[in-house]
């Protein structure tokens, strides 16, 4: 066994998300298919505004988690490619009304879908997605699919009002942040990976093996997207650099830098994250600072730690191209942006 | 039969809600007790935003109708009030959704959601009650109510975006705004009514019949909202009047006394639809055209039709108790306000 853990501290020659591409491409194309089917409607407004987003270049990830745990597993039916839509579907639905809640200019490095449309069609029309969502499982039929993936979504609700009760306190604990982008971000990539296990009727510990890989990969995956909101050198991500700065969000990189910081470093940071240092020269400062603490390269390390869990979780799986696609997937996600 | 039939043109003396309230008390408590309990978070802002709203002596109408027609065809168990308090839920969702689209101040004579806890929880917390519905139908386990309820929250969300598209459009033309009324607010009355039949195991001229009842119902009921908004004589709802107004929406009262007035009228009623005139002068002056064209109370008589329609759906069930009270409750949409 030991000569095939996948470790992160392996010599692995640059992990690439190519391998979770490659397995999930003619998947993909099926699920592509379904969500510009099911985006449809009589209200020309609803296709043009999703369509906006849909068609902007997102990766989704999440419905390759779906089709590659099928792989994994060894499912030979067609029920994760509408399911893998409707997990995409909860997913643009969210990203739309977060658009909303952060007041964000841009996504995928265009305008956001509140910019070009307004406030409240963006609203109207996440709600639509997320009850096409609801109406794809319904069609599939699994009522363990739709408990996990409601739970799901009751789940991350919570987690953006978390965020929202946390935003603009600087007493946010790494605890507490965790928590946040556990039920924010990880819960979909869990139900995403699980619901794989559940259409092919696997047994609960490789049901629960895909959730934990998910999981993991969620956290980390969001620990990465916190950390290059501050890193200098990362390629940009088609969002605003410092708009989690600007919005006062307590991630990981501001709560690690905060933490080590002194007292003059922690008076800037009581001022910044309450909403009183904003300008370009404020953000420039909170990222020498966040550097001076070393503060991107340990969060990080953190999302190396959870991407290593997510490996590990898929242990119990015989090793075939699908398991590689998933734990290159899982070092790729740590390495964003470099 | 003919005597039996209850009509609008029959002297009934005073129709009201009161033997609706009476016939669904015992079980709108069970209901009652599902949304509080169903409405906790480990996140506090989410009850008390819900608890702001849920709480604010809202009428509970749909689960009301989701328990009347379990009644009507002689259900024995306790599912319906699982699923009332799921319809409960959508109807609160896409409330706390409303204000934020329309930036409302009040809502049921309190201030809204969105001004005491802005729009980011308000639309978040929506989301969690949209989620919650899904898992209260999920725990029921009827894959027919989970189709027929996430059809209906498609449809709404469809109808809000379709009334969006419309709003502040002079040329929007009566069959379209029953079309919008039909998705925004008759979808879910007609989803409330015919779950009762779906949890009795009725055949499909029972679960027909009381979809039809809930879906004329509920355009009589919107017919009678949007008349409200521009009725000098009828008593205040808990919202501002002149809303509508305000915001552009091309309403039935509106759409009459444009279609009916004169050029001088037109040509008001296109600057105000337009958002060129929203004083509170424009507002009087709107109010006298509508009365001079007698939109209000051709507005209510088209509420009678739909809430004719809706009681002669029931003539297949027998004369009982709930088809009384449900008879009377279509009876008391059409005269609110007087």
């Amino acid at each position: 066994m030991t000569a095939d853990v996948v470790s992160l501290s392996r010599k692995t020659p640059e992990p690439s998300l190519e391998p979770m591409l490659a397995l999930t491409a003619s998947g993909m194309n099926h699920v592509n298919q379904v969500i510009l089917d099911r985006m449809q409607s009589e209200v020309p407004l609803i296709p043009a505004l999703a369509g906006h987003l849909i068609s902007g270049g997102g990766k989704r990830l999440r419905p390759m988690l779906t089709l590659a745990g099928a792989d994994l597993v060894g499912y030979q039916g067609t029920r994760q490619h509408r399911l893998a839509a409707a997990v995409e579907f909860i997913h643009t639905a969210t990203l739309l009304h977060d658009d909303v809640v952060d007041g964000s200019d841009l996504r995928r490095g265009k305008a956001a879908a509140n910019i070009i449309f307004g406030n409240p069609a963006t609203v109207l029309v996440g709600d639509f997605l997320f009850s096409r969502s609801f109406e794809l499982m319904v069609e599939d039929g699994s009522l363990k699919v739709l408990k996990i993936l409601s739970g799901a979504s009751a789940i991350i609700a919570e987690g953006e009002v978390d965020q929202l009760t946390a935003q603009r306190r600087i007493d946010t604990s790494e605890e507490r942040y965790l928590h946040i982008i556990r039920a924010k971000t990880a819960a979909l990539f869990a139900a995403a990976s699980r619901i794989a296990a559940v259409v092919a009727e696997c047994d609960d510990e490789r049901e629960r093996a895909l959730d934990e890989y998910g999981r993991n990969l969620g956290v980390a995956f969001q620990l990465v997207d916190d950390a290059l909101d501050y890193d200098a050198e990362a390629s940009t991500m088609g969002k605003d650099r410092g708009d989690d700065f600007r919005e006062g969000k307590m991630t990981l990189p501001v709560i690690l830098a905060y933490a080590r910081g002194d007292a003059e470093e922690r008076s800037f940071w009581q001022a910044a994250i309450g909403g009183h240092r904003v300008s370009d020269a404020d953000l420039d400062h909170a990222i020498a600072l966040i550097d001076r603490r070393n503060a991107v390269a340990d969060t990080r390390a953190r999302a190396r730690h959870f991407a290593q869990r997510a490996i590990d979780a898929l242990s119990i799986f015989p090793h075939n191209r699908a398991r590689e696609a998933m734990e290159q997937a899982a070092l790729f996600a740590v390495l964003r942006g470099y």
